[in-house]
Parts: structure tokens; sequence; C-alpha cells
């Protein structure tokens, strides 16, 4: 009843398979017809089927020609995101890509006009915005229950050390992880950023400063309607993957502590002591790629705008040069110096 | 590789539904074959399609007679539980049946000798057992970290009333709620129940008294082992599905409060708040009914003794009789008056 | 400005001192003048220089010939209260006496009659109704917040044995440590019990047993208004002193848990720590010994009805033999069969 | 037994008020003799009485020439600190002083010399050092259980606007408020500042703005030894008294939260309530007074350097500066830009 949303997936890494997964377990109103990836090995091969993935192929233009897909999901390596969300928008599919939408400004701004002239949804995926205790902070916010925001504190730390490869391929740390934090700073503030400044050290492992990145950040990011935000990171809190959010306002304070792994408190003669909270960020953030995926289901249905947009994936890249170049000149730095 | 385990469900109500979603979904290793429920209706028809269930029946005999499955799942109404796992049984599958395993001690004896003659696995579905929160504290009971359990308590209380022809008919408040909670207390403390003392009072709902029942409860309940047990019920939690264990020992004290909604904490000028506890026992319980299946399904494969056994399940009804007996007489009861 | 209150006090071991000590340094509105104690050794002598008592005696009869001296606070051996209450009374000065008032029900009566003949104002030292929390409870239920109370529940366990000789003094368990518990319940609910249910067990230490006492009870409390009271208590929880009370009714629930001894958490790899609450019952309720001199100073100067009252104190104390008898029989016991 | 220390306190306001109480109640080891004020009136006269002050005079010279004091407390205004030590320091006594030591650079060097030549023990009073919290996070970070120090959190937020009155002669928000939270910071991380960059915003009220203040401050202060400290203030917040503090290292994180007003938790079927954190800094901080006058005399009584050392509270006065060029010039200030 109504008009059926058809999918098409791009990469079935790790991110892909995500989404694979939670539009046939999770997301019954929206069908899946076609996975592409470029590395259509049988390892691959087998998964799809176990899980009923219809079809697979090593060409993603299938999708675009596929007159029966309306919708496409990107997630592939970063550096595709860019031209598949233009051939996708030329052929009038909405997109739904992954974050981040890109690190070239001229070309984020090109897609975006070319997303505005053929008229379709772009959501990029910033999944963290859909968990649901930060959420829960946004609803109070917005609600006005804390009055107006004045102080943000976003605490981002990961439980381990990505591979050193990784890193060097991360683009950094700031656009790597720092990016989902004034990202949320700005979700929460419902404002953007006018100002950043960024400090990074080598506290981890020197490997990392030898591959010509931190493993450590502090921030403080100015925005535009006067809140100040305040971020950290590390590469690794041997306790758990530590996510964090505090907004406080005139009215009051909304803290989103870490979700617990289980409630039970054991006390013994030497300690009162729980478990760890999770380690994997797919324990704590499993439910909010269902639910992000939902949210842009429900803009295509209902012809709302998606968010976070186009434009916020923009202004969350833009904040990442600054932060890098706050860091690199050790002095806080404004956006328009950035967006000429 | 392997051999292959092939399920049919008898019953498709609310907890058949939850068994056949789960299998399909969360149980790969589990396929599920054939579904039989005696009011096939095109609803179920349409819930089973849209799922995916692979074929539906009235006729429970189809499933008994189909050489390919070797799982029985019960789900139907608790009058049927003995018959179907004594076809079962006598079909040679091995049986998963939903609490209780009945009313009747002497036909449960019968049963439990049947199951023991034809040498199938039987497991009954207590499956709060394999909650993460309560599982987490039997681990550490029988690790030995609090010593030997000497006090455990365990609070149940449902969120809201269920309508007044369900009390009439769920054979009374001990039978139907706290059969879970002397469950949960033998599982924690590794033994079974020796006495029980039973209050009762009609505290909510006089139109519940004027049935016959009684919905809120206090119970201790002497063990086995020495240790001693406190329940506590009320079919009327305002704030929501209030489920709580603890177990103190010698050496310490292990305690599971509730799940929480969300982690986040909001500070007012006026109070502190959080959001309220879940209210639906399927928000709290959910991956519990996916656990048990796992479990059982192992047990099968490997060969190992199910628990919840079916003599664990018949203990838990001798000891809701003698409850019963000791809310209407005003006495503890001891279990050997009740089996004779 | 306006009447002077002068107190002396009887007895200057433990609970005497912290009264003289909560006197000269907490309550600037009631003057100390005498302190009676048979045993009067130089280590008291030494003491009471320090903390600047004024007089020493052996002998109680000199505070009660002090014209001065309007307010008596008897902290001597159970087995003196009795007496130093009549006394008091007869000499026309207010008393604040420890519990238990005493243990023979007659001479409790006859003293309560003097009370109320003499016109004086008699207080019962259970303490543990002016700890902060318990108190807040109790205002929350008294503001109507969780509507009519249904199910109270107490923990009370210390941390480590009392000396043998200790217990063999006592009375038993139940009139040494419990009385505080259905006291607690009573003064949550706003009722008297009617009717209790107690069981008991040697599972710390069998020296207890050959004592002749319990290391371990759990009790179900029926009150006069309906509510149902649990209370369980263990003379051993290794890991501190265990205080929690849990009021449950109609509109919502309030409960109390321990005092933290730090708000500190620790995250290793390993475990989320705390510090173990307090082992020491005077750093959980050195505050409630002054809050309830206070509230009775407060009654005596505003000529308002102190409590816990005399009548109380009776209750409690029938309920203890109640309790003792129910154990004995295993049996549930009304008060009307004490109190005939 | 052991030599006598008898001290002479010089201002009897707010804090030298806690002082005098602290010395009276709860260190008995040392003597009151004598305390100066040039504001002698009646109501203080009477306060002084009423607490047992010994005598009380206008002039601080008779504290310097009394032979008998070795121990001089100032809580006099800022301003007279200097003056104060110096005196003291040349009258061979040993001096607590209330913090800040002073504002100019050059006398507190001069001072520290004067200190050092006369060889007397100087403490400078960050109380918040001496929190149970905090106190208990430093002696995890001490003992080497969470590693290496990293990342430090500091919130401060006070519950309500000062006079405005207050603010224009507080010296500015960084000295007046802020200075507690580096000296945290460098407590915590056994450390000291090497830059600051410090953000100030006029949030709560354009008074303080048209005062030449701000309300509202963020900084990240880089630690000598790597470890960047993050620190929010504010100088409302609704809701309490808001005072925590965060160390995460390269082996765990130790967090202190808020201590509560109570443990009572409200279950209604609106919302989960808790009472506020308390609103005044006394509730909060009023233990940490004594514990840091017992650190002084242990330090005094068995020859230890006490701290928060003069050299100390020099470093503290050098960030505050650095900060408030900081804040006014919008970028990272050296300490050693300060310090020439």
């Amino acid at each position: 009843m109504g008009k059926i949303f058809t999918a098409g997936v791009i990469g079935a890494g790790r991110m892909g398979k995500i989404h694979i997964k939670n539009i046939l377990l999770n997301i019954p109103e929206l069908k899946l017809k076609l996975v592409a990836d470029i590395k259509l090995d049988d390892q691959l091969k087998e998964w799809a089927s176990d899980m009923g993935v219809p079809r697979l192929t090593q060409d993603a233009n299938e999708i675009f020609n596929d007159p029966e897909i309306n919708i496409v999901i990107i997630a592939s390596s970063t550096n595709t995101h860019i031209d598949f969300i233009q051939e996708a928008a030329q052929a009038k599919k909405d997109v739904f890509c992954e974050k981040p939408i890109g690190t070239n400004i001229n070309r984020i701004k090109e897609t975006l006009e070319i997303v505005k002239r053929e008229n379709i949804k772009l959501m990029i995926g910033f999944n963290r915005r859909f968990d649901r205790n930060f959420k829960k902070i946004r609803e109070i916010v917005a609600s006005g229950q804390i009055g107006t925001p004045q102080i943000i504190k976003v605490t981002a730390r990961d439980p381990a050390l990505p591979p050193i490869e990784y890193i060097k391929g991360s683009g950094g740390m700031f656009i790597d992880m720092t990016i989902h934090d004034w990202d949320m700073a700005c979700f929460q503030a419902g404002s953007s950023v006018k100002e950043v400044y960024a400090c990074g050290a080598v506290l981890v492992d020197p490997e990392i400063g030898k591959a010509g990145d931190i493993d450590t950040a502090a921030l403080i990011v100015k925005l535009k309607n006067g809140a100040l935000a305040m971020i950290d990171n590390s590469r690794q809190a041997v306790y758990g993957y530590d996510q964090r959010v505090e907004v406080f306002g005139s009215k009051g304070c909304a803290i989103a502590d870490n979700e617990p792994t289980n409630t039970v408190r054991l006390y013994t003669a030497e300690k009162t002591k729980e478990d760890n909270i999770p380690y994997f960020f797919l324990q704590r953030y499993m439910d909010s790629y269902a639910e992000e995926l939902r949210s842009f289901l429900d803009c295509v249905q209902n012809n709302k705008e998606p968010s976070p947009s186009g434009e916020e994936a923009l202004q969350n890249v833009l904040v990442a040069i600054a932060a890098q170049k706050s860091f690199e000149e050790n002095r806080p730095v404004k956006i328009s110096e950035i967006d000429l």
C-alpha cells in the first residue's frame, strides 16, 4: 500500500554489511534488491547468500541503471563517495551516504549543487545522533528544559588502537574521529561552528606520531550561537568504548553516561565492582544504525529534509580542516578562514 | 557440516511468535520448517508470510510425523503442554516447552518418565534465567565470589493490571507470576525449595479479590541448602516493569538493578530526573528468549542436560501448590506435604 | 531568650558519649550540667575533661534532685531504663531514653502510665528514623507521592560479628537488631504491626547457634493498614554496614540506597570499581543522633508529642516477643496473642 | 607530651570563622589563643563568646608579638595576605594563608624568599585538594592505578550569581574562580602548567559583562608532563554546586561525581527523581577545611613540606595572569611569557 521503496547498496564492507543486515531484518518497509562491491569474493558471496541478499554485482552502475531502485546506500571507501552521490543524484535516486561525504571542499560543494538541482534527498551517516541516549538529550534541549545551551561536552574515546596502517590512511585523527564530536555538539546546540582551537598529543603510542598523526585530542569549539563546546578524544581507553555527552544550559544540565554491559554490582570485602562498559562500538551503536536508516526512509517517504544533511556534512569537513590548521599552528582558527 | 536441526513450532500466539522470530532472525543454525496453530486465520497467515515462515498447518501431528523435524517448540496453551510433550517424546523429538509444564503433578511425573524412557531432551522456558543481568549474578555466585548464598531477594512487579479475564484463567498469582521468582531463587542458589510461607493481599484492585485472586504477594522460601529467599510481587508498579535480584552470601553480595531506558540524567532547579525503567516485559527480556533457545540448541547439539529441566519445572509447580496452601492456611508449608 | 534547657546524662558508655558530644558541639540550645555513670574511672574523667563536661557523678540521683536540670538523657544499660524513666518522670523531668525501653511488658506499661500521669515528654532513641535518607522517604510517603504503601522492604546487615559475649547478653537477634527494622517499617507506613512471621538461621558462625541465637533473619510483617513489610538481617555483611529501605505504593516507589564512602569510580581494564560502603555504624548514623536530640528538644520546647513515643517503643517490644515466638514455633504470630 | 601548638587567627569573616570553628571543635591538638579582626563589632564579639574564643583583638601585631603563638592563620582580605605572611615569617611563626597568596608576582616572590630565609612553613588554602573525593582520585593516580595521566577534566559551576559588587572586586573570573581548577589539575597530574588557552563568555547575566567580567569559561591547559587539562566554569548552575573531576590515563580513568544530598530515588508514573545536589559550597567542602588544617598541623608537627606550597600558589597566580591574557588576545599563552 503506497509507493514501494527499493534499495541498492554500494560497498559491502563492515558498514555496508551493517546497513544490509538492518534493511533485511529491521526495516521491512525497505526492499533490498542489489548489492554492489568491487571485491566480489567467495566470502562475500557466502555471507550474502546466508543473509538472503537477492543479488550481488561488481558494477555499481547496475544500481544506478535499475529503474526499480529508488534508494542508494553508499558505504564504499571514502574517496568514492562524491562520485557515487553525483551518479545517484543524476539517476534521480535518493541517497544515504556514509560519513565523511568527502575531503575536497570544492567537490563537496559541486555535489551539493547537483543534489539540489536534481532535487533528491541526501543524508550523511552521522549515526551517533540516533543513539537513544544522545537523541534523548537533544529532545530535552529542543524542548527547552535546560534553557539556552551554554557549555557542551563530548567525550569520545576508543577502547584500543587501530592498526597503524589504518591510522596512515585515516586522514588524521580530527577528520577520522573528532568529526563525530563537533557534529554531536552542533546537533545538540542546534547551531554550527564559528571557531575551533585544537590541541593534540602523542601520549599512547609513538608509532602514531611517526605516522604523522596524534592519539589524544582536546578541543574548544565556539558555536555561532555563543555556546562553548569541549571535546576530548583518545585512541585508547583501556576500560572500554567511552562515549558521553553533556549539555549545560541556563535552566539545567543533561548528561548521558555510557551504557552499562549489565546492571550487576558485586560487593565484596575488597571493593564494589561492576563489569566494564562495552568495548565494541557495535555494542553501543548498533541500534543507532537502524534508527538512522529509518529516519532517512521517513524523510524520503514523507518528503522531509534529511538531517544530518549534505550541508551539515560539508560544515563538518570544514571544521576538520580548521582543527588540523589550529593544531598545526597552535592558535584558534575561524571557519571563515577556511571557507572563503 | 554436522547434523542439521529442524524445528516445528506448536502455537503461534504471543510466545510462539517470539520463538518463531528468534529462530528466523537470530538462530541461523536452527531451520524452521513448520508452524502449527489451531487458529489458522488470515492475520496469522499474513504475519507468517511477512516473516518468511515456510509452512503453516492446523494439525500439530504433521510436526510429530515429519521425520525431518527433530526439535519441537511448544508454545500452545498451558493445558496442552503435557500431551504435546508426550507425543513429541514418543516421536523421539527433543522438546522446548513454555512454562508451566502443567498443573497436574501426576501427569507431569508421568511425562517426565516418558521423556526419560524415550531419552529426549526437555527444557522448560523459564527465560529470566537467561537475562544478561541475572545470568551474570549466577556466574558470580557459581564462581564462589560471594561465598555461600544466605539471603536471596527477588522483586518482580508488573507495570499494569492484566484484564480481569486473564486473572480468572491464570490459575492464581502464585502459579502465574511468582513461579518465575522461586525458580530464580533456586537457580541463583543452586538449590531447591524445602518450605514456603506465602502472604497475599488485594491492595491494587478489589475486582481481583472478587475473582478469587490476590494482586500483591510476599513470600519467604526456605531452600534445602539453608538459604532464605524473599520474594515480593505486585500486579501494578506504575513506574514500570520492576525486576530485580539480589544474592547475599558469606563473602559478598551481588545485586542486579533494573535496566535503564536510557542513561540520561536531567538536572534542573527542581529535581534530578531520569526516564522510567521500561514498562513492557519484552523490552526487558527479549534477548533472554533468544538466549534460552540458543542454550537449548546447544544442549541438543552437544548432548548436554538442558536446564531449566523438566524436574525443575515439576518442583516449581509443587512450590506453587504449597504457596497457595500456605496463603490459604496462613502457615509455612513444606514441599514434602505436597509431594507425597 | 526564653526558657533554658539543661540536661543531665545518665550513662557515659558508647551511646552516652555520642549524646554528650552532640549536646556540647551540635546543640547549643541545650546546656549540659551533669553526667552520671556508675563506672567513674580515670579514663572517663579524662575524656569528660577534654570534652568540657562541667561535672561528673556516680549517683544518678544527683540528676533527679537537681532542680535546674529539666531534661534527662538515659543511655545506661537496658535493665536500668525503666527505673530511671520512672524516677525522672516523678521528678517532673522530660526524658530521652535509648532503645529498648525495657523487656518486661507489664513494667513498660506501668512506666507509660507514670509518664502520662506526670505529664512529661518521653522519647525513645530509634535514631534511624532521623537518618537523612530514611527521613526523606518518610516525607515522600507522608506527602502522598507514592500513594498508599503496599510493600515495605528493610535490609539491615552488620559488617562484622560482635563478640560472642555480646550476643549472649543481647536478648536475641530480634530484640537486639531487628527491632530497629519493624520500627522503620511502621514509621514509614504510618501504621503498626498486626502479625509477624520470623525465620532465622545460623549461617555465619556456629558459635552463635551454640549461644542459642541466630545470625541471619528474614521476616514478613503484616501491618494493621494492610501493607506487607519484609525484613532481612545478617550479623555479617563483609562489604560494609548495609542499611537500605524501600517503600512501594499505589503511585510509586521510594528507595534509599546506602551512603557512599566517596563518589569516585575507577575504570580499569579489569573492572569498574568503587570503594565499599562504610563499615562503621557511626559513619552512617552519626548525624541521626544529633537529629533525634534536636527533634526531642523541639518537642519539649514547643510542647509537641515526641516520636518515637513510649507507646511505639512498647509496640516494638511486643513485636520482638512475637517474632521470637514465631521463630520458635515456625508459624505467624499475631501481636494480639502477646498483648493480652 | 610533645610541643604544644598555639594558633592566632587573623580575619574573622566567613573563611576565618570556618577555621576558628574547626580549631575549636575538630582539631583538639591545636590551641586557639587569639583572633584579630579590624572590624571588631558586637556581632563578632557575641559569636566569639558563644564559640568559646579565648580573646579578640583589633591589632594583628598582638598575634605576631605573642611568643606563645607559633601558628598564624591568615583569613583576612586578599590585599593583606602578603604583608601578614611576611610579618609572621619574620616573627618565626608558621603560616597557613587563604588563597590567593596575592596578585603581584614580584611581591609574592619576595615573600617566598623571606619564608625560605626564615625557614618557616607556609601553606596556602586550596581546600578542594582535601575533599574526600578529589583526594581519593589523587591517591588512585599517585598509586599508578590509572597509569600516566593524559586527560584531566575539571568542572566547577557555582549554583547562583554572586552580587555584582562581589564580581567587581573579584579580580575577574579566572583568578577568583578558575584558579581552584588548574590547581586541581596540577594536583591530580602531579605537574604544573606550561600553556593555557582560555575562552570566556557572558551567557548568564549581561551586567557581568558591563562590569568587565565573564560568567562562563572553558579552558585547555597544557601541563608540563604532557597531559591536557580541560576546565569549564559557570557562575550559575541552577541545579546546584557542580564540582566534578576526571583523570584519564594510560591504564584507566577515575571519575569523582558530585556528592548526593541523599540516596533516595523516587519512582513514579512520570519519572524517576532524586533530590538535587547540594547548593551550598559548605555542604560540599566543610570537611575539606578541617582536613587542610590537619594536614598543615601535621607538616608543622613532623617537619614536612606543606602542600599546596607557596611556590604552587605563585604558579596558580601566574596561570591566572596567562589565562586572562589568553582570553583577551584569543590565543594560547605560555607561562614563560608571563614569568620572565
